[in-house]
């Protein structure tokens, strides 16, 4: 496509968010099992689709673990046809009453939920994340443009072809998702400001920051993911090797693993030698700061290291004074992703909480349950490690806006002004119940 | 001061923004009280600042109402140090839990409220805005950039020159606050997107839409008004009338006063006639479609009207054939900041609300109610028409960002993991008491 054309596209796809923003739970929960059944449907043309980016894959010699992530088969298609249903039984993420005040007699306010409008997503090679995004963005009324991996360009075209042959005999259509096809047409997306509301890049690192460093839209998502444990002179030093362990062996490439294991220097010899016997079973290449090189045999450090996201079995050991010192360490090498302490210090715990300025600040567990699934979220729609809108894992509220409802019987402002002003009531309301909006006003 | 200086002071003040962060309630309390107090003590030096400005503001010949809101006066200086002290009993907004969920036994997850860290604020003109401002950034724990209007210059700097003096004495020091002097300097700003979270642009349109244009930081504001009455055809026509009036004239200024009144033709005759004898009274000029002409003497509609913001005395009828043009009408022409229906169907009314994606949608009372005050959240710190973050007007809420605390005893992700996973409790809890960040860790 040209990116004239893509331009047209977007605008249309804008133009078609109103009727979802504004369509009925039934509608989209209809539509969602309706997708589920498609995939069913067109299997035997999505799976011929994935067998020809599987052949491509292993005639470019693409990593083994890409090419796993690329497979779309049966069980992938009852996992993604099962997150469909699902996502249906969820609850109408749309006019949620999220805040309520009487102003004066008649006069009643509401903040309610309310899509955000048009979401830019941007994901490597995993099929399978289209279809999730497509059902959490209609479940939200969001409308969505997607760019997957090029490497799985033919199995994501097939099932958007799905998707759209679904929505196409909903009320609603199939103008409002759109799969953009190559790098280009990304280009002309990050510029489309007026027409979209939120990108949200989920890929490499590098990617990620191009996406930001690109446009002047809003990006839900992290670059980097530079995360720490510190390991206090009044550790568990059982519980700190069992998390270290799992914080940098249980996924190295997730961006919540650490890259840096800081260590007080009351239990460095103790604590370094046994955990680096740990770390040896797997293989973790270790870079050392002086200290820790005196202790075990490693890689020793060099400038950058404490920048470096390894995202393999690799990571740095850096032996403190004191807790201020590791604290001040992940405040200027940190990525403000994830970092956590082990201690059975309780007031310093509570300290580490309130002063470190991360998305997530743990004590006493593995950086690795970071994460949407594990936090009980529901549906992750991504990690954000900015300070706006949403930041840590973010759920469905993460696709959400708010508007603001007033409903009054001819009340004006000029009343509540001036020398003989009335005041306001101004009294708090519990949030429980229908919204002004679903036709039971008062 | 010229740009690589201003890049060094913001650096720093990202710098200091981290003891600000973590600072305790009653540090940021104390010194909340210590500039009221210090504003008396230097109390000459500002009046003879403010005389200076209104000096020079009279020789170029301002206009009387810029003249006005320049006034730095006894009434002033008691309002805004009374604002500071009710700043100061507000409660703390940070770490307040806003989710909290047990994910297993010992293994506790909080969302708590936490500053977003460097604000960014332009602002015109009226110089109580600066003190406001300090307050509700001092207050929430952000650091913050302040540039105000060329015509406040020396006002502004006596002001913040106090409230530095009175800072310095703090533990937090006065590194964190900082006023641009020149619109280079807010150009040298802009570009900052690592140092600065939020920006928070007050003052003309065609400022805010600059603003916008030139940075890639979030920014919180709207950069138009182009608010809407619909009377329906069952709408109670004195309601309206009296509604329809306070929405226009009771600030023509204002961002929510109402630039177009679109009438269902139902009732076009009998509304329209008596509406402009109301509007006869103020002098408001009226821009009249076709059947409007037809039935009052009135300025014909030209090219362009519905996207006029007057901002002044003078407004855009037009009827329409039912309540779906109305609807149409605004979702074209409006800015989606404040849209309102005057009816007495209460279907319709929530069909309105649902339908019409505006930052604050109303029913039967004026859109001037739009207002952080009349709403009822404390403080006022702008009006957002974007669909991140925040919405409409916001509050102390809107300077806060959040983070997920997670404290365990010792908890692994491969526990959870795997063909013999544990499964995760995820009971929500009450967000009543206390963060785990305060020190009472369980």
């Amino acid at each position: 496509m040209d990116g004239k054309c893509i331009q047209e596209d977007i605008k249309k796809l804008k133009a078609s968010s109103v009727a979802l923003c504004t369509s009925s739970e039934s509608v989209r929960n209809e539509l969602l099992l309706a997708i589920a059944q498609g995939l069913h449907r067109d299997w035997e043309i999505i799976q011929k689709a994935n067998e020809e980016d599987l052949r491509k894959a292993h005639e470019d010699n693409l990593k083994e673990s890409l090419v796993k992530r690329l497979i779309f088969d049966q069980d992938k298609l009852a996992s993604v046809t099962e997150g469909l249903k699902q996502v249906a039984t969820l609850s109408d993420p749309i006019n949620k009453v999220l805040e309520k005040r009487i102003l004066d007699e008649d006069l009643l306010l509401e903040r309610v939920s309310f899509p955000i409008g048009v979401i830019g997503m941007i994901f490597e090679s995993r099929p399978d994340a289209l279809v999730q995004i497509v059902s959490l963005c209609l479940k939200s009324g969001n409308a969505i443009i997607l760019k997957g991996g090029k490497e799985a360009f033919n199995t994501n075209t097939a099932l958007m072809a799905s998707i759209k042959k679904s929505a196409e005999k909903s009320v609603l259509g199939n103008s409002w998702l759109l799969l953009l096809e190559s790098h280009s047409d990304v280009d002309v997306m990050l510029k489309m400001d007026k027409e979209i509301d939120l990108l949200i890049p989920r890929g490499s690192n590098a990617f990620v920051r191009y996406v930001m460093d690109h446009t002047s839209i809003a990006v839900l998502g992290h670059a980097d993911g530079i995360c720490h444990l510190y390991v206090d002179e009044k550790a568990d030093l059982d519980k700190a090797i069992e998390c270290a362990y799992d914080s940098k062996i249980q996924y190295p490439a997730a961006c919540n693993a650490i890259e840096t294991l800081l260590v007080h220097k009351a239990v460095a010899s103790t604590f370094i030698v046994r955990m680096a016997k740990r770390f040896e079973e797997k293989g973790v290449r270790i870079h050392g700061d002086a200290y820790t090189c005196s202790l075990i045999d490693c890689i020793p450090y060099e400038e950058g290291d404490y920048h470096t996201e390894y995202l393999a079995l690799e990571l740095n050991i850096k032996v403190v004074e004191n807790y201020e010192e590791a604290v001040a360490h992940i405040a200027e090498y940190g990525s403000h992703h994830t970092d956590a302490i082990m201690t059975e210090d309780k007031q310093l715990i509570a300290r580490f909480l309130r002063e470190v300025d991360s998305a997530d600040v743990f004590a006493n567990c593995s950086t690795r349950f970071a994460d949407g699934f594990r936090y009980g979220l529901g549906a992750e729609v991504g990690i954000s490690t900015a300070k706006i809108h949403a930041r840590g894992p973010v759920g469905l509220a993460g696709l959400m806006s708010s508007k603001w409802l007033l409903v009054g019987s001819g009340q004006v402002v000029s009343t509540y002004t001036g020398s003989k002003a009335k005041g306001f009531l101004h009294t708090e309301m519990s949030t429980d119940g229908v919204s002004l909006a679903s036709g039971d006003v008062q």
